[in-house]
């Protein structure tokens, strides 16, 4: 049975996995759906009440029913690098892969439907508080006077994106920056606005899921850092990070939060206030995680190689690809 | 308790439903996510671990706890219409409304999640073979070989896209078209390919499927029609559409079909051949029905207004949007 990765050709991250999954003797075969057309090809057929489908990468053939598990780490948008490319060739590869790979009972980290809800901020809080996880207060809006309001009750805020990084070529990360006092909210009613109680905080904490395996690490603020400087991406820092132990409570929550969002992987962000207190302020389901590893030496990659090595799902009478079986 | 319908201004299809639920008393907000940030305004507040939030369209204020059922028809891109558009806009602004809508445990017609799935091709198929629904041989390939072998075996076949409408603007649909005999498959290298062996019909079958209900029309094909001609929606024809009868086992295959896509309304195209056998075509989760109602008198408008109205969704202890919640 073999693991399929979908990501492009330069992703050393994915190369982390891919050391641990043949050292292991696991069958791998890497593809970037961008590729398809060109040194990737693919075909079913569905006849007589039964479907056959194989998958081709660079010559490398792999049976649809062969397949282990399907990692969709890093992949290129389908067929974009094709002799002549176009968005409805992008469609039509795109619609042929996915929907090849979501009619088998294949485990998926993580599964597509899962990961476009698992994006959306307003989403992920509600989710993380009825899951137990401190959520700092939050406002989401398009209303001026409720930004004004808000602001008076919670004096010290950050704004940040809803939507995570800009989607410009290439995407660019959107820095979570400290409000100033005595903002005036009137561009609100020009797009929504994501305003939230700033955590004045000791620490970052990230947190790395990998099916009911939980990694975490933490990184102190630094004595007398820049408390406008927010963003722990932003932030120069020569402390590492280091690894932390998880509170048992938190643990039952993340795993709480990451049955119900059906996430088999999630990067979450906590800031630690002085109280010791984890706030939630993410969870990205396909963050990074080999700047972690390489600080805190914790094996994430390994244990990522291991699920994905997992056993393959019994194919139940009607597995027809819901959401339930991403995180089975 | 409120209906939400998201649709674009002009959609007559809409108001047919929108008359009925005018008629039953039901309140009913309508608005297009492309006013965003112009006539349409949203605000969500996280606090002390709970969630208020609210829309607003022309003037018009909803609550989201207040919400029954949202009826996804044809809602423009978020933002679309905002005073200065852009992707960025776009994407912030459908994450907010979407992420917050996701977040209640409203009934969806149909789920986003849901509606995304059911659009792949080959995930319909084999979700049909395995409801019980005939599916005729299909190949899905880009194997030029692979193709000349169905053909020897089907000699008589159709092509169709793969994914649906072609994403020009507006949107074109590409019909499905009968493969001449002694067809050069090499182009087939250069995308994926849908051949499928063609059903020689001696009617079209529209069947619409709202929930537990299940409506059907049949066109008979015309004596003497061309047999090239395959697509009925490019058929000259006088002929009307007329109800049609369900049989017991076909609409257990149906609903057995929309039970595992998750969907509350799906419309299916069958073929029927001269053994009366329905072929499924497809089924498309947003598919057109004021053609059916206006040919047959059946009351697929009254029907779906019936189900938006319907009891609004007892909240679970944990309803955090998962499909499952979609055809409940």
């Amino acid at each position: 049975m073999t693991v399929l990765i979908l990501t492009c050709e330069e992703d050393v991250t994915a190369d982390m996995v891919v050391v641990h999954l043949n050292a292991a003797g696991v069958p791998v075969v890497r593809l970037d759906p961008a590729d398809l057309t060109s040194t990737v090809a693919l075909s079913g057929e569905f006849v007589h009440g039964a479907f056959r489908g194989h998958l081709s990468s660079a010559g490398r053939l792999v049976s649809l029913d062969g397949l282990r598990s399907v990692w969709v780490r890093r992949p290129g948008a389908a067929a974009a690098r094709a002799a002549q490319p176009s968005a409805w060739l992008t469609e039509e590869a795109s619609q042929a892969l996915y929907g090849m790979l979501r009619g088998t009972g294949v485990r998926w980290m993580n599964h597509p439907d899962a990961s476009v809800r698992a994006r959306h901020k307003p989403w992920q809080l509600r989710l993380a508080q009825r899951s137990g996880l401190p959520v700092p207060a939050t406002l989401i809006t398009t209303f001026p006077q409720a930004a004004r309001d808000f602001a008076e009750r919670y004096p010290d805020l950050v704004v940040k994106p809803v939507s995570g990084a800009h989607p410009q070529d290439p995407p660019r990360a959107v820095p979570t920056t400290r409000v100033p006092p005595g903002a005036d909210f009137a561009a609100v009613a020009y797009g929504p606005t994501l305003l939230q109680r700033r955590i004045a905080k000791r620490a970052d904490i990230r947190l790395t899921a990998v099916g009911e395996r939980i990694l975490a690490a933490r990184k102190d603020t630094a004595p007398g850092a820049d408390p406008d400087v927010v963003d722990v991406r932003y932030a120069p820092s020569t402390t590492p990070w280091r690894p932390a132990d998880v509170p048992p409570r938190l643990a039952d929550a993340v795993r709480a939060y990451l049955r119900d969002a059906e996430l088999a992987y999630g990067a979450f962000d906590f800031a630690e206030d002085a109280d010791g207190t984890w706030w939630f302020l993410e969870c990205n389901q396909s963050g990074q995680f080999g700047f972690v590893e390489v600080d805190t030496g914790q094996p994430i990659a390994r244990t990522i190689a291991e699920w994905l090595a997992g056993p393959a799902p019994r194919p139940g009478p009607r597995s027809a690809d819901r959401c339930g079986s991403a995180a089975s």
